[in-house]
C-alpha cells in the first residue's frame, strides 16, 4: 500500500509554554490535513523543546561548549569543536544534541528531558483533541560513523514500536530470515526529513499508510556498550 | 508538497541475465503505476546483483565465510560469525554484504561490481522505454554503530545528489545553517523500506514528489579514512 509523506506547512515559532498539539493541528486544519487513525506525526524535537521550555543561553562559543560538557553524559571522541558525546538518554550523536540553528542568537536549544514521554504526552493530546488513533515520531538530525551527511532519526516514540522484529519470518524463498531486526522509527524519521526541510522551516509532517502499531521506546534503539563493538 | 512511497508488487524471481529494466516495468503496468518525470525507482540490490549474476556457491557456513574474506578489502572487526568490513567500493557494512536470505538454499548473493554503474545503467534503460526523466537508487540494509536494528540505505544511485548541501543556508531564523549536508539518497532509501518489505518480497519501489536532481554517486557517501574518528 501506498505510503503518503504529507508536510505541515506554517507552524509558527515555538516558545516556551506553547501548546503543541494545538499549534499542530492549528496549522494541519490551514492545511487541509484532517488527522486519521493510524497517522504518525513525525515532529522535530526542536519544536518540543521550544514547547518544553529547553532553550538556553549560549552567548558564544565557549558558552556553548560548556553546554555541550553539560549536556554529555560522557564525551567518547573529540576533534576541534566537534565532541562525539553520549547523553543521559543514551543516544550517540555530535555535541549532545546541542543546536544554534533555528533558534535566536545567542541561545542554543537542548533535547528534551525525556523525548519518549514528550512523544507519549504530544500522541495523547493529538487524540483527546481529535478523537483518532495516531502515533508520534520525535526527531533529531545525527551524523554516521562511516557515511558522510546527515539523516534524521527517532529519539522519541508513541504508539509503534521502535524496531519490526522479522527473525524468524520467512523471507521469499521460504528460507527463514535471519538479519531483519528493522529499525522502523528511524527510517519513519528518515522518511519523514525528505519533505520537513531544514530550510523551509517545516518542522512536522504526517506519515500516513503504516500498519504498524505497537509500544516501543526510542530508547530501545540504544545499543548496550558490551554489544558495542566500537567504542 | 507530498511524497508518496509506492511499492512495486508482483516481481518475479530474478535470474542472472534478467533484463530488470523490462521487469520492473512489467510490473508497473500490472499495478497501474505509470512512470513519471522525477520519479525515483528504488530496488534492493539482491534483484540487480542477481540480474547481472552476482550468485554464487555457499553450501555451508565456511564457504559462506570465506565469501566474505573475498569479498572484504579489509576486516575491521570480528565478533564471533559477524565480521564488520569494509567493501572494496568503500561501504563498511556486515560481511561485505554477502547475503545468504532471499536467495536458493546454498547460494549467496555479492553485492554488484560497480553499483553507481548499475543504477545508471537501470536508469538509462528506463528511461529510454518510457520516455521519462527518472532517477533510481539501489539499495542495501546495513547496521548502525551505535543504533540498534536496521536501516536500508543507497549503495548506488543515478540522477540525483548524493548529499543535499544546505551549508550556508539561512534557517527559518535567518541565520546561516552550518550542520546541515543531509545524506539525501540514504533518506530516501529508508523511505523506500517502509513499503518495500523483506518478508513480503517487494524489491522495488516508486518514490513520487521529490523535486531534488543531480549528479551524484553513493560512493560520494563514504567518509575518507582520515575523517574518521572510529576505525
Amino acid at each position: 500500500m501506498t505510503v503518503e509523506l504529507i508536510p505541515i506547512p506554517g507552524i509558527p515559532a515555538i516558545v516556551p509554554g506553547d501548546d503543541l498539539s494545538s499549534i499542530l493541528l492549528g496549522a494541519m486544519r490551514r492545511a487541509d490535513i484532517e488527522l486519521r487513525d493510524a497517522d504518525v506525526v513525525v515532529v522535530t524535537h526542536k519544536v518540543v523543546s521550544k514547547a518544553e521550555g529547553r532553550i538556553v543561553e549560549a552567548a558564544d562559543d565557549a558558552a556553548y561548549r560548556s553546554l555541550v560538557e553539560d549536556e554529555a553524559a560522557e564525551v567518547i571522541r573529540r576533534r576541534g569543536d566537534l565532541a562525539i558525546t553520549k547523553t543521559h538518554h543514551g543516544f550517540i550523536c555530535a555535541n549532545a544534541g546541542v543546536d544554534r540553528s533555528n533558534t535566536a542568537e545567542g541561545t542554543a536549544v537542548l533535547l528534551p528531558v525525556d523525548p519518549d514521554r514528550s512523544a507519549h504526552r504530544l500522541c495523547k493530546e493529538l487524540e483527546a483533541k481529535t478523537g483518532t488513533d495516531v502515533a508520534v515520531v520525535v526527531t533529531d538530525t545525527f551524523g554516521r560513523v562511516w557515511r558522510r551527511g546527515l539523516v534524521d532519526v527517532a529519539i522519541g516514540v508513541s504508539g509503534l514500536p521502535a524496531i519490526l522484529d522479522l527473525r524468524g519470518m520467512p523471507d521469499g524463498e521460504g528460507r527463514i530470515m535471519d538479519v531483519t531486526e528493522i529499525a522502523l522509527i528511524d527510517e519513519i524519521a528518515a522518511a519523514a526529513d525528505l519533505v520537513m526541510g531544514k530550510a523551509d522551516n517545516i518542522p512536522a509532517a504526517v506519515v500516513r499508510g503504516l500498519t504498524a502499531r505497537g509500544d516501543g521506546r526510542a530508547t530501545d534503539l540504544v545499543r548496550a556498550a558490551d554489544e558495542d563493538l566500537f567504542r
